[in-house]
């Protein structure tokens, strides 16, 4: 099979690997209808954070499930399926507290980018959809596998809710896909934190109330201007620098809540600060997996348009474009098809 | 009158002071029928933050009404009150959030350890009692206006509760009223932490059904063996050190809480640490006055008894005598009589 490999910073390539296999009877093989290029993805096309060699990339996916193992009881081949970045048990008390990317039996995954995928506990891991799904909800389900539930889980982690002011840091697809939940869960008024164009128009697609487009001090200044002094009550951080989750942090009013749900890189949070600034911080890798049924639900319905962040679709064969596109920001976030003529 | 002044480190006195007087028609004078030492105070003690100039001390105080200016309404003279360490006015969005330690109209509290004080803002920031209580119910009133509340906040934040297996990292007055916080809560099991004789009786006696004696990596491991592996659902850190802080974060589980209450110096988190740990984070300076109705409650009907963490009796005069035994650790907190004749 076709499968995306990254061999060093700004070098990704495509490859013939041998096709997936069953190797423990809970696994299952996905043909994949979909799979995309993450923004944590770009950390390494950076050069931050060293690859073990050339790296077959990618975590985000749906497919059908074109084969189980003998343990697998409640998948079944056939199915449209939606994963997410850690293969999960989703029995174990961790799981069952909704911190299934803490499963004590995880496995991360890795090789999406790819036409075919084992899965790994697919029980625990996968959701199927009732039906197979119409060719244009493709993008909303492939979104659920990450930035969605990511975003989600930002915007859950921060309490967001009615009579809320909420402020998202960061727009990227975690970001938008966070105001897109933050409307979702009743938040009363939504300020996207954005100074590009287009991705403030999706912003206030999905809900946004408020721009601000100042950053750091000037940004936080600019919140506490627009919640009477206060700043808000739930502030999802959706990028990972020190500058970014200090603007966070000081958006937040005592006692508010702050998710985090950018991957953090070298960041050093002061004790001091966060002790004066009386927030609640709650975030990390999303456990997307606890999510999926809601998202999957309101996604099948049509209640939420989550596929619109992928503003640039190309063939798997071109991923390298898609790569270049992500990190000129070109593109929000880019849909990459392992069988382009299937679409 | 007169009051317990600190010059620089390891150097208190006790001096005469004008008494205070109403200023703003929101103050209240109060004649303390008790005061104390906090471990707080033992910072400046030992010249960790500079003092400007020679500093009045003391945050936590008990005592009757003498005078009230004349736009407080609630608070009569001759009542015994309860007060903390914020003066609040409990109306603003903060406060009414439960966040009086961040009031917008906040002043912090100062010169305690004395014969009078004055308390701004005194309908938001003084609880009375019904009546005024027996003597031997006074130790207890006091630990409520500092260190039981904040033991109990960081049981709160921790998010103590029926079925969960709660740690408490720190065996001072703060730590051992989180234990029996965590008890009052409903807590299933309780961890204290600590290799103090002295206290560890202390924590048994508040409810702790276990003693682990060991710190840091080691004491994280304990815990681990202790939970199935998993860590505790909630952790309490009530000292505030690098060290502490770290013991914390490993000794909860994913998804799990840390209520912080220990006054951070010098801590920096790291942020990947934080991002990978999936817990909860939320602490600081307690929000005492939400809890003062509740606690004194308790006291008042003799349900609980916070007031064993005084350890040692003093008049005010020998103050200095009272800062170096909570510094050798010859007394867990020692409570000060400013009219020892009275008691």
């Amino acid at each position: 099979m076709r499968i995306a490999v990254m061999y060093g910073p700004r070098e990704v390539g495509i490859e013939d690997r041998p096709d997936p296999k069953i190797v423990e009877p809970t696994d299952a093989i996905l043909r994949l209808s979909a799979t995309c290029i993450c923004g944590s993805d770009l950390w390494p096309y950076w050069g931050i954070g060293a690859l073990d060699g050339p790296s077959p990339m990618g975590h985000e996916y749906v497919g059908v499930v074109e084969e189980v193992g003998n343990e697998v009881k409640t998948i079944k081949p056939g199915q449209f399926v939606v994963g997410s970045f850690w293969a999960s048990d989703n029995t174990c008390q961790i799981c069952q507290a909704g911190y299934q990317c803490a499963c004590i039996q995880r496995v991360g995954m890795r090789s999406a980018q790819a036409e075919r995928l084992r899965v790994p506990l697919a029980d625990g891991t996968l959701v199927a959809t009732p039906e197979p799904p119409a060719d244009d909800l493709i993008p909303s389900f492939l979104a659920a596998s990450d930035v969605l539930g990511t975003g989600w889980f930002g915007a859950v982690a921060a309490e967001a809710g009615p009579g809320k002011t909420v402020a998202v840091v960061g727009d990227g697809a975690v970001g938008l896909l966070a105001v897109l939940a933050a409307k979702q869960l009743g938040a009363e008024r939504i300020i996207a934190m954005s100074r590009h164009q287009s991705r403030q128009k999706l912003a206030l697609e999905y809900g946004a109330t408020d721009i601000v487009e100042e950053r750091g001090d000037e940004g936080v200044a600019k919140i506490k201007d627009l919640t009477d002094g206060l700043g808000a009550h739930s502030v999802v951080e959706a990028v990972g620098t020190q500058e970014s989750f200090k603007q966070a942090i000081g958006s937040t009013r005592p006692g508010g809540h702050v998710g985090f749900v950018g991957v953090l890189h070298d960041v050093q949070l002061a004790g001091e600060e966060l002790f004066w600034s009386h927030v609640h911080v709650h975030g990390g890798p999303a456990p997307v997996r606890r999510f999926l049924p809601q998202l999957m639900d309101l996604i099948w319905n049509r209640q939420i348009d989550p596929g619109k962040v992928f503003d640039l679709e190309l063939p798997l064969e071109q991923a390298a474009e898609g790569y270049q596109a992500m990190d000129e920001r070109r593109a929000i976030k880019v849909l990459l098809q392992p069988y382009p003529a299937l679409r």
